[in-house]
């Protein structure tokens, strides 16, 4: 069973990539542990990790750790699973001592045939001011270009003489070099903030990127002598479900998934379309009630328009009870929709304002 | 049929190699159009090519190209290829307006493991001085490292989205991500001179080397439109034969060639141990002549210990009529050799106090 971090892949059961993967589930310890959990860790959006304790220890005890993220600018907008990345980039914030969002144009250069020049033009136009819209903390985080930064360029290379072909092919399948370099480049990214001092790291991932974190951990431990590497921690949530009620949106069906940013006509459109837990008539419903559980417009609510806990728990039990029904929440969905749509376009504004004065490190 | 950079092969048959490998053999045509050709190909040493014309072509017309070598700094002495190269080179930048050597230590960590900070310090203790005493010109030249030249690691990274491991593995047969990381890294140096400006550049190598050229040309070919590239030009010579007589020189068995440097007993030792076209006895020799088309004290002669020609052509008629016999030669060539180990070593040391104001290229 692979993941392919290049594709879309369609994950049926979360379950089974604990199992198979060797993750371990986020439990209520864990939400113990962290102090103001965010909304992604109370829900359980956030569902597996590796290593958390590690970063539990490191807050609790004041210690240094770092967390990271990255973005391969070859699509000119983002989706929700950037979003829930970028918001437990800003609860790791808080704590950390160094954060990195990193632009990974070597890999949209040897992966997607996006050009350099392309991949800083799009990260600097969008996506970095798009992260900083989304909460990352300009003034926090350590920004490079892959292609920019020579300890990153230099530690991918000579990560390569400690790992087979087999075991590149056991991670990721079959693979072109441009995607083993790519992948190398990845681990050197997740590594690289332990160059200057090996310290303990979260990186907050969609499921997909989990053999990136593999192949770094792997590497990791391989390296252990020469760089004192600690193997970094990481977390993963869920999927934003597709908007026809597939597990994860699909990149090749666009109708199928709401973009950051999307037009309010589009929004509509979208919402009005989707797939919810509805019954085939009004008054069926009203009876029976609605099945949240599997409605994609409440899994939206849950995961991103809805912050209070109660609020959610009343939509739950209104919509079971039959008090409400699909129209009601379709409605409210686009209400807010719009509404984040808006805000993401102002902040979006004033991050763009941010960019001139930010410096991006040469490694 | 593959050549592998990485190890000793013994090559039977340059023919063969010729044919398989689409080279084109060095005619006189080439050494007419050569100004001053220097000893190796005057006397073919220097037996084959790729697109030698389009250096023949710059040099008749001075027009800018670049020469190009480098080195992986495994060993802690050389041996007489690289002394063939250094030659080459020599001969090269009289002509070149850019002259490269590098310090392989990429290379050397995912292939032979051996540390960034050893790399660097063997290169500058032995390997860039011994290069500047055989000829290459430190005014001329640009030094660099792999590891400190980001322009390099990063076309090296750029240039796997354009090849297929089918690819690799037709040239180089299996490979490791180690060594695939190499191969990348070895034609991001090749192709680095022209990043600036496409101009011809030519690589004088070993035979063993072709595949680093094949793929530097292949990827030139893939990435014009980018970047303009000219497929680079190389010139191959011959192996310095193994002192028992076999083709070529094996680093598994040290008694069987002489490296560089190497004291005046073992030198001695060697040669009197050494493989020649003598005959059973001295009076079969003196009546029937020797054959120094296979003696390999004569091709020591030929390819090292004596400039000029008209004294090679002597010692050939000599030794065909049985005038002189092989102690005759092993004697002249320990005195040679000696004296050719002791001028190196003051050259060495000459060279040494250069490097301290050598500037290393970060790209």
């Amino acid at each position: 069973m692979f993941i392919d971090p290049w594709g879309a892949v369609l994950v049926e059961d979360y379950r089974k990539i604990i199992e198979c993967f060797g993750l371990k589930p986020f439990t209520d310890e864990h939400l113990k542990l962290l102090p103001e959990p965010n909304r992604l860790m109370r829900r359980r959006v956030v569902f597996c990790h590796r290593d958390l304790e590690v970063i539990l220890d490191a807050i609790r005890n004041g210690r240094p750790f770092y967390a990271l993220t990255g973005i391969v600018p070859s699509a000119e907008k983002i989706h929700f699973g950037n979003k829930m990345v970028v918001e437990n980039m800003a609860y790791f914030q808080r704590y950390a001592d160094r954060v990195y969002m990193l632009v990974a144009d070597i890999e949209a250069a040897t992966v997607r045939g996006i050009s350099l020049e392309e991949s800083r033009r799009r990260a600097l136009e969008f996506h970095i001011p798009a992260y900083i819209a989304l909460g990352l903390d300009p003034r926090k985080v350590t920004f490079y270009f892959q292609s920019e930064n020579k300890s990153v360029m230099r530690l991918a290379h000579l990560l390569s003489a400690k790992v087979t072909l087999s075991e590149l092919r056991a991670i990721y399948g079959e693979l072109t070099p441009g995607k083993m370099v790519a992948a190398l480049m990845d681990a050197g990214d997740i590594l690289y903030p332990q160059l200057e001092e090996p310290t303990p790291g979260i990186i907050p991932v969609g499921i997909d990127q989990d053999p990136h974190i593999r192949l770094a951990r792997d590497l990791a431990k391989r390296f252990r002598r020469e760089y004192g590497f600690i193997p970094p921690s990481s977390i993963y949530h869920r999927y934003t479900p597709s908007l026809d009620g597939r597990l994860k949106m699909s990149k090749s069906e666009p109708g199928s998934y709401i973009e950051i940013p999307e037009p309010p006509e589009s929004v509509r459109e979208k919402i009005w379309d989707a797939f919810t837990g509805g019954r085939p008539t009004a008054r069926e419903q009203r009876e029976l009630g609605g099945r949240p559980e599997v409605c994609v417009v409440f899994e939206l609510f849950k995961q991103h328009l809805i912050e209070d806990d109660r609020e959610l728990d009343r939509i739950y039990d209104a919509c079971k009870s039959g008090e409400i029904i699909c129209g009601d929440c379709k409605t409210l969905a686009t209400e807010l929709m719009t509404k984040f749509m808006e805000e993401f376009q102002e902040k979006l504004e004033r991050a763009r304002d941010v960019i001139p004065s930010l410096s991006f490190t040469t490694g």
